[in-house]
């Protein structure tokens, strides 16, 4: 079951950089874990910006809420999810 | 080099439907032959809307526009594009 | 498996009456026997507005966009799209 | 009489944690009071986002309001409200 | 039970003038019959804009849906409701 | 000559509540004395907002404008303002 | 009494150009003779716009409303007004 | 060389509040010089905001710039700007 | 004086494909000639649009204006024009 | 390859002067070095904002990204980005 994620971070400016630094790497921890569990399927970083576009496939949507809202930089983040499926004209039964 | 690119087709409800049956078909074999290509990696359709995200392979920007304007629905489409790139959390080199 | 559902409905004015009538009669056939069968659990009118709010109950993505993809007035309407999962605050299990 | 409520929360980043656990606390245990009663028929979490759809059943406006304004949460939310009423093509008389 | 209404009608310039007329001289007459009935409260020209800003006094939401959806411009018309009550620091009991 | 404005307060979070009680005592006390001077016409609180639609009546646009900018929480507000006058279909000559 | 208008005209790419040109006539006719009376004090192109910035100064609300409602275009344009008053820091008494 | 431009003053509710009476009497001295130069032709509070409409009359993009952008009060401010030119139905040559 | 301009154009689906081959055609030539004059210093398409972002060197505001609302192609447009100066951390004194 | 970039800078107004004039100094040696390398080719103030219009040539996205979110006022920026093409009536093969 896949879900299309736009993720925009905004860390305020005046935030302490050592508690930010720390935000990040746990999140790189936890982003790159759930890819090898194959959970977040694609993760690009959209040029520019501090902000990605993310593929999730998850199991239900329950799964879905629980991985993005204890992410470490959640408070910090605009989100918006969109829920996929096939497209007719895919040459690919299961585009993941 | 990708692109993110979301598609909203927008048909006017008073289009002779059987035009936009052709249209849509030879927009089908267009998509498919890009994908066997390997310019269009991506195809999802967006749920409960007559919308895609895709993600295009292209060798460089005036590819990705003459592959876009010349879809035969392309004059019915809202169209956002975004350049991706790596992100650094990303556990793959080239996340296609 | 519930989504959210906003359905806002924009007939031309100059669209032919009968044909605009039988779309409805079809339309309101269609949702009631979605609603027999569980699919459609909730659907309020907005009031003031020809627009609704719906929760729908699929066993996936693919099936939310069938049912919505295939309503007669689907080519008159701006969708937008919401999935839900249990509030952390709700005294239900299972909120339907 | 039901009411369709959007509620987002946004705490600052910086807010104190123990503040805020507290407001949640008594957020949480006003909301299930509320459902208990009857007056917040539906609670649900949008995925990926601190955000709820509610439909609350009240005897008038002002109640609505009264129980809205005083949610300790209040003065942390961006809030959208539609009044409902019956669908035509509900099933139900009286969809709660 | 008091809804503030604003109506922002949008007929088509190519739209025939005497329907248009013929539609305006009834909903003229409905909004002045629902007037001396005491539904409609108030009703105020936008200054520069084919709009209006209006109080509508129901007995419930139903009530106010039946009037507006009823209207004969409805059809033409933009409509944001929003549902009223009593200022804290009103002078009235009951501001109507 | 009858203005109507809509008020979006936004007292931050982490304002004095002391300050902001005694910035809303005295706005309270204001309102209350140009409500009785038929200034400030009609004062509507929006359900579920913070927030309130008004009408005021005064003898000029510099009369509204000083008015609405020494309320004490002016620097809070959020504020539109749509100059009103007669509706054609109204049955008031002077609907205040 | 003065009013700052926007107009945004937006006239159909297939509508008649006869009809247009005669509407334009008319209306620069009309433009130029409220002109002439003081009512119409300013009257700006918006540089690549089919746009202009107004300043009217009307005796009141109602007079404003009527010269803009009756404008041949009217049914064409987009309108914004905004009142306007004396700012603290002009030089001038009254700035027209 | 006429533009137009709307400036809306943002000050945060917590920010000193001699300093900002001190900016606004620098930018009223400013305000007022450039208005007798003639480089500030109109200066227009809209009303209940803090917020003006003005009319700079300078002689190339770059005096616009180093004008609005050392105003004491900029980096408080939103601001549009609009290059004028004459309406095709004004009366005046130049409409100053 | 340069001015930033972006145009995207909007052609009905069902407008006369010879007519609007006809406007292409003659826009094309007079986009060419300008640009030979040196008023249209740079023409850009934005990759998967039917847009354009391009940058004018005009004598005077006047100018950009007949330029731009005599282009075949202006009614179907919607423009948007920032005018420019030079940047303080450019290297040249005049970057066109 | 050419991309269309817009940035526009919001410093808070309490931040140390200090630490943004130092940001700033950076800033402008970064950006005098980029132009000089050919990789930021036009960089325009957008007249009456804090906010610039650029053209950057690079040789792949990723260096976009590379360059832009290294900049050290990229925290306190809003960034958008748009991938350039030829335009087919330009008069250039190369336009940079």
């Amino acid at each position: 079951m896949l879900f299309h994620v736009r993720m925009d971070v905004r860390i305020p400016v005046d935030y302490d950089p050592q508690r930010a630094d720390e935000l990040k790497r746990i999140e790189r921890e936890r982003a790159q874990d759930l890819q090898r569990q194959g959970k977040w399927r694609h993760l690009w970083r959209i040029a520019g910006q501090y902000s990605n576009f993310s593929v999730f496939d998850v199991s239900d949507v329950q799964e879905l809420h629980d991985i993005i809202s204890t992410l470490p930089l959640f408070p910090f983040m605009d989100i918006e999810v969109a829920p996929l499926c096939r497209h007719p004209s895919s040459i690919h039964d299961d585009d993941r």
